[in-house]
């Protein structure tokens, strides 16, 4: 009988811990550009990341919310942190910024210097730490599918994403490189050297396969503990 | 006897006031780039609108801090505004930032667009009228003096500076039009059309002369009621 | 006798001289970049030049040829010149030069610094004239039509219409002063200061109307005697 | 007897061919930037490479000429070619340019797009091949020093070298392959991925050893045949 009663007391005591894990999902944002902006729509990569989550049976387990605007540069995202990001309580944020940043200087001049660039990456970092959040740096993809580092942008891309390695390296950040997993993917699989059409259509915008791709990044990033 | 007790009691509570407007002097911080962090030299426009006043005999009602720093663009003033701003508890805030934002674009492909300047100045705003601080908008002076609008971004700076204009007119905000003040000026005063010599040294950051016109706009700003 | 020999000698002398006017038109090169090149078009301004002449009964004496390329800056004109005019031994030809010079430095970085404009300007005009061809400098027009020097270019775009007209005072040639023209008109026509629909589509390319508004000022300067 | 004179003859009629042989040298022309330009200073690569000769006893072999001039890309040299290499009835020609045709887009907005860049070097190479002239093309060297491909210009380097390469195969020219040669040594001398300080002083011009380590690899482009 005391044992019962005992077993029924955790049962009670247990329930709202088992109720918190089934009604609580993670809610996970990527903070970013258009390419997140997109990565909403039909075929768009958080929704493949839905979709593989599904596939998984931890669909329930996440709530994946796409917090990105076309044109966006580091400080937009700093300028929009409190309303598009810290005022929905995320568990998770992906922060996926950085190609404006460097192609806006050659299409408008209007792009960022790297060490601004270096300020308002840490200064985002610091209010999302000040929240204990999960926070994960996602290296700029590509300006133009060449595999030779012969894209325009191609030295200032990776002078970016190594400054991202570094603050992540600095401030013990998990790290998803995609910068490096579009490089060793269009090593391999871009013969004809082309500027898109392998992951991107138009060189920076992904294609469904892009999408996929890139889901599949952002979920073993997502899930790596 | 009620009177008395009553002119005592008022003549109390008057004491604070009174010692608040004798002790305390109105702090005026200078918020803006490389030409408000020469503003506190020797020469600088802030010291010498610091003379100004003790000329006036009125040194003793303001305090006056200089907040510039080189290479800074709206967004950098919005990064800081906490630190270097809110944090000093300022009565006024004079707003002088935008050359940078468009020299930028053709010496480093690094400015700022309109409407993200827009958006910056416009939150700055917010901020420092939601602590119910006297903020002034300064136009942006010159980028090269030459008065036939013909320096190279003389159609970029009367943008920003119209920009200025409006969003002063639309936040019923104060507006010292610096960028009018040098226009006239040099219309009068640069017969041979020089490029610089006359208020500026190097087309943008001021020689003493320079320095002592800006002072007087600005007291005059600061003045005005 | 002797002034009836007389009489013969001076006709026959002339007779060269009136067939050369009937028999010969006058061959006019219009030498610039996308707006000359859509000049041509059904309704551009050199068709609308040239159906100008026909109405003043004029259109026997000059053959009209247009010699545009989209995207050209005055150092594409150079590496043409020999092909795309000499070759074709022009009487007459207006230089038409200038916006993309100016515009690509915001665009993608690769427009053409004044003092480069200014040889490759002058290195056209020597060959030019080198073969007796009478040449006439047109400034170039707007880019936005906003009519308070509030156009992100103006100020540059002032340089270089500055320049032209010195370069045209220097070497005694004419001036077809398209940027007043322009200007002058939007001043007077462009109440609401729209950044374009008034003589151009786009802020740069003409509308019909801004054809016809082109068409007129280089009717009146080649007919300027 | 008469065979004697015939002999004599000979020998007077072979004379001045056999002076001219050994008295007239190569002419070779320099043709570029300003590190061309320095290239004639004391420790400049051409004055290394005609050192070179000497300590090869082959220096009246060879009259070495620098034609370089500061802020030069492509279309100066083209507009320049007449009076500065064609008139000089060179033998040999390098054309070493590119890197301001880069490095201006950054910095003031007014670089060389690469078709153009491509249709100026194109137009310069059958210029001097009319004159029978043997042409050799370098690949531009480089800004800045660091070896992972992450110095800002980096990826528009790589596409301009590439394109020279892909020149100098189609018109069965020579190349110089500076940027290779460049890229290799710095990949085993530069451990700290420093970014100038090797074989330049400010990322882009020469210190004395890069001159020399310049000048051994035009010299050995010379004497290869």
């Amino acid at each position: 009988m005391r044992n019962v009663f005992k077993f029924f007391q955790i049962a009670l005591l247990s329930l709202p811990l088992l109720a918190m894990r089934q009604d609580k999902p993670l809610r996970v944002i990527f903070f970013g550009d258009s390419i997140t902006q997109a990565g909403v729509g039909p075929t768009g990569y958080i929704t493949q990341v839905g979709e593989m989550l599904k596939t998984k049976g931890q669909a329930g387990q996440f709530e994946l919310i796409g917090a990105g605007i076309g044109g966006n540069k580091v400080y937009d995202l700093y300028l929009r942190l409190e309303d598009d990001v810290l005022s929905k309580k995320p568990d998770v944020v992906f922060i996926y910024i950085g190609i404006n940043d460097v192609w806006h200087k050659a299409s408008s001049g209007t792009g960022t210097d790297l060490d601004k660039y270096v300020k308002f990456y840490e200064a985002i970092i610091r209010k999302l730490k000040a929240q204990n959040i999960r926070v994960i740096l996602c290296t700029p993809t590509v300006i133009g599918e060449r595999n030779d580092n012969s894209n325009q942008q191609d030295g200032d891309l990776n002078q970016y994403a190594k400054t991202i390695r570094d603050i992540a390296a600095r401030n013990s950040l998990q790290l998803c490189d995609l910068r490096k997993y579009f490089a060793d993917y269009l090593v391999q699989n871009n013969p004809e050297n082309k500027e898109k059409g392998i992951l991107t259509s138009d060189r920076v915008h992904l294609t469904e396969f892009g999408n996929k791709f890139l889901a599949e990044k952002m979920l073993d990033a997502l899930l790596q503990k």
